[in-house]
C-alpha cells in the first residue's frame, strides 16, 4: 500500500455580524454587488452568477431576510441577513492555504455596518492527500 | 436603552470526508439528486434550484472537481468534490436550534462512500436578538 501524503485542503472563515445597518441588509442589488466585490478584493474568481434570494419570515425566529451565495474557483462566499433583527452571518471558504482575516472582517464591516462581530476560522480537510489517490 | 435578549441563531455542520467513491463525486446527476435529497431526509426545505458546476483543475493541489450549493429556508448546504483525491468538504448551516450530526453523517457516507472523515459543529450567531431591533 503507497503512504498518502496529507496536506491541509483549505481554510473556512465565518462572520456573525451583530448591529447591522438595516437598508444595506435588505438590499437585494446592493448585496449582489458584494458578491462580486469581496472576490475581486481578496483575489478570488467567481465561477456562477451571484445568487441572491429574499426568504420570507418563517417563525418568530427568522423575521425573514436575504440569502445570498457565490461560486468562486477557492470554494464560496455565502451570508444570510436579518435586516429587521440588525444580523448578518457570512461564510468564506477557500482551498488557498491562508486567508487573510482582518482584511475580510474589515471589509465586511465597512460593507454591512455592524457594530461587533464574533470571527472564526477553522481548517478544512486536514488529511487531504497531496496527490491523486485514483 | 432597551436591553436585547441574546439567543443563538443556528448552528453549522461541516464535514470533510475521505476516500469518497470517485464515480459518485465526479457525477453531477447525482450530486444534483443529493441536494434535494438530504434537506429532504433532514425535514429542511430548499427555496434554490440546486446548483452543481463543474470546476477545472487549477494547480497541483486542485486537480479539479465539481461544487454544489442548494439555498434552503434554514439556510444552505454545499459541497466540493475532488474525484482524483477522493475528497468531499460539505457544509450544512441551518438555523434551527440543533442538527442531527450523527443521522447527517451516516447519510453523506451512505452517499459518498467515504472512508473516514472529520466532523464538526459549530453554533452561530450566539448574540442574536431574541426580537427585531429596528
Amino acid at each position: 500500500m503507497i503512504e498518502v501524503q496529507e496536506i491541509k485542503f483549505g481554510v473556512h472563515y465565518m462572520l456573525d455580524g451583530y448591529g447591522a445597518d438595516r437598508e444595506i441588509l435588505k438590499d437585494a442589488e446592493m448585496l449582489k454587488s458584494i458578491l462580486y466585490k469581496v472576490p475581486d478584493d481578496m483575489g478570488m474568481h467567481t465561477i456562477s452568477e451571484p445568487l441572491v434570494v429574499e426568504v420570507g419570515p418563517k417563525n418568530k425566529k427568522d423575521p425573514g431576510g436575504l440569502s445570498g451565495f457565490v461560486l468562486i474557483a477557492e470554494s464560496h462566499i455565502s451570508f444570510h441577513t436579518f435586516p429587521e433583527r440588525g444580523f448578518v452571518t457570512i461564510d468564506v471558504y477557500t482551498c488557498q492555504d491562508t486567508i487573510d482575516s482582518d482584511k475580510l472582517t474589515a471589509l465586511f464591516k465597512d460593507l454591512f455596518g455592524f457594530t461587533s462581530c464574533d470571527e472564526r476560522v477553522v481548517d478544512r480537510g486536514t488529511k487531504y492527500p497531496a496527490n491523486n489517490i485514483y
